[in-house]
């Protein structure tokens, strides 16, 4: 096992066993209540499984800036930072795991949605909701999903106006992912995306989420503004990387071990910001590859391809940006108490880019 | 004119100048950003009419409840009742038509999912969203007016308590909504439906919205506990009763009056609460009208079938339980102030019974 794989362990394990404790909280959340059928479908997608990346940020967070041990504190009746300071009046415990789980569940119902709208048919390795059910039941579990993160958020006992500004992070939050994939939709006519464009869309599309993870346990617990911000920061920045890595490990990684055809975004015309840069570089991207077809292109083709991507120098840019965005969050985290819980999400910083798929 | 038609006339002027106000409002709110497609979208059913009802709804409450002249105060700057109030401490005023063009964006959302759903051609004499843009594009537009009014209703400007308790009853309200259609669509498949699951269908797919408008500006203004609940009731009678009027109406008004042809429900099959009352009276409502067809269908196949209806008593059970809802709505404005607004909303309540089409 090299030093890599050793960290890339720690990680996983940590992850794992928030992720126990995430998965036994989701249908206390969100029970199958009638009608079941809605129900059913609403928590198909979440009872298939997930890593649960985001919660985990957000139950780190909480456990830094209260410097408890990792795993050491009932997530259900978590200290604030107000507990016992007269100057801060605010409840001794909130319910954090509520706050976990509410955004698990905005994740979860942005992917039902967008799996209608790209007609995937597979998501985790199950039919996608509106295969499994169908498009009127998953347009409205996506629905319900929504408003019941909002409903849940609001039960998490914080102070007013703690709920409050989590709710408006929670609200705008929604608002970019939609403007994010609306941009996605409409890269996909044009020949002429920036990677500014490009990093603006990913900000939207997948980085907010990981930002309101990270900055939603200060807020409810009562940070102040400057942690709040930094660590809204680290969640925009370790985003944006996820992102970028997932583009690079489509061309990079073996398709067994990807679980789907190597190079199917450049199959699809895809824009990334691999190739965004190449363009920029002169690269012709739309005849990198001749099929349309992701079943009939050849490993060659892909091989030739990637040679092409490597030649302009478009795999180590992105690979680069990965990196500097990683440091540029590792950074933030000094607003952060240095304790275990700092630790890992550092770790886990790196384990975003470092993950071999 | 009738007596009727003369307070249908006042009814009818009340809302058009409110209207006016909150036609203004919506682009105010909600400009047209980046993506501006997205945006487009997102107002083009709003932008393409409707009655407003809801807003009047809520605005006419706080005209009641603050005591004030109809139209006489700025709805950007409204009083509340805590003003002048020290117990009560609150801000002076409020963004009420915020507040009220939130429900309204709400609405909307339901409006364009609800058409994808129902793979309807038209709504407001428009094509419905996924007809005149598509399918991806009318699940985002409504999925980004669902957090937008909820960031809207972020800010009113209330109390943070206050503001908590209007977004749990916003939050609640969609979870309901989305119940109430996925048992609307569960009816479809079902022969054995009773008329007090079609009316707690009717609650939550249509009721809880006027509920929500109806008690939302009583929660932001400050109200105690049992105007609240006395305002959201009506709110729930009326909007039972505006949906059974409309099952009615189906019926009873002739097609070039009604926008579409007479009886369509009963040819779709639809469940209403009259169907639902006249298969408990032995009668075979499925084989009423022959054909599945709208285009096909003649006026004298609709004249025996809604013969056969008043035969079994059905209409006239559903014309009685609109009007025994709607008084029963009224009866819950004695906890509003005796003013002009109250009356305005007590012939409100009438209207939506008597209204013609």
């Amino acid at each position: 096992m090299t030093t890599t794989e050793a960290r890339e362990e720690v990680v996983l394990e940590a992850v794992r066993q928030r992720r126990e404790h995430v998965n036994d909280a989701i249908p206390e959340e969100l029970p199958i209540d009638e009608p079941t059928r809605l129900y059913e479908a609403s928590r198909y997608l979440l009872d298939a499984g997930g890593k649960r990346l985001r919660p985990t940020v957000l139950l780190s967070v909480a456990e830094s800036l209260a410097d408890v041990d990792p795993l050491s504190t009932d997530y259900r009746s978590f200290p604030t930072l107000a507990a016992g300071d007269a100057d801060r009046a605010g409840p001794e415990t909130i319910d954090l795991m509520g706050a976990a789980v509410s955004v698990e569940v905005i994740q979860s119902f942005t992917l039902i949605h967008d799996d209608i709208m790209d007609d995937d048919d597979l998501r985790r390795g199950v039919p996608a909701v509106h295969r499994e059910y169908d498009v009127e039941t998953a347009i409205l579990a996506g629905d319900t999903l929504y408003s019941k993160a909002f409903e849940i958020m609001l039960e998490v006992g914080a102070t007013p106006d703690r709920t409050v500004e989590a709710l408006d992070v929670l609200a705008h939050t929604c608002t970019q992912i939609c403007e994010g994939q609306a941009r996605d939709v409409e890269f996909e006519a044009r020949d002429d995306v920036l990677p500014e464009e490009y990093l603006e869309m990913v900000e939207q599309k997948t980085a907010v989420l990981f930002a309101a993870s990270a900055s939603l346990p200060a807020v409810l617990m009562g940070a102040d503004r400057e942690t709040i911000d930094q660590l809204y920061g680290y969640g925009l920045d370790v985003g944006r990387a996820f992102q970028i890595q997932d583009d690079v490990l489509d061309l990079t990684v073996p398709s067994d071990k990807l679980g789907k055809q190597r190079g199917s975004d450049l199959v699809e015309n895809k824009q990334t910001l691999i190739t965004v840069h190449a363009r920029e570089r002169g690269v012709d991207v739309a005849d990198l590859v001749d099929t349309d077809d992701v079943e009939a292109v050849t490993e060659a083709e892909i091989d030739d391809a990637v040679a092409a991507l490597e030649e302009s120098g478009s795999i180590e840019y992105a690979n680069q940006k990965a990196r500097d965005l990683v440091e540029q969050g590792k950074d933030r985290l000094e607003v952060l108490p240095d304790n275990e819980a700092r630790t890992l999400l550092i770790e886990l910083a790196d384990y975003l880019i470092e993950r071999g798929y």
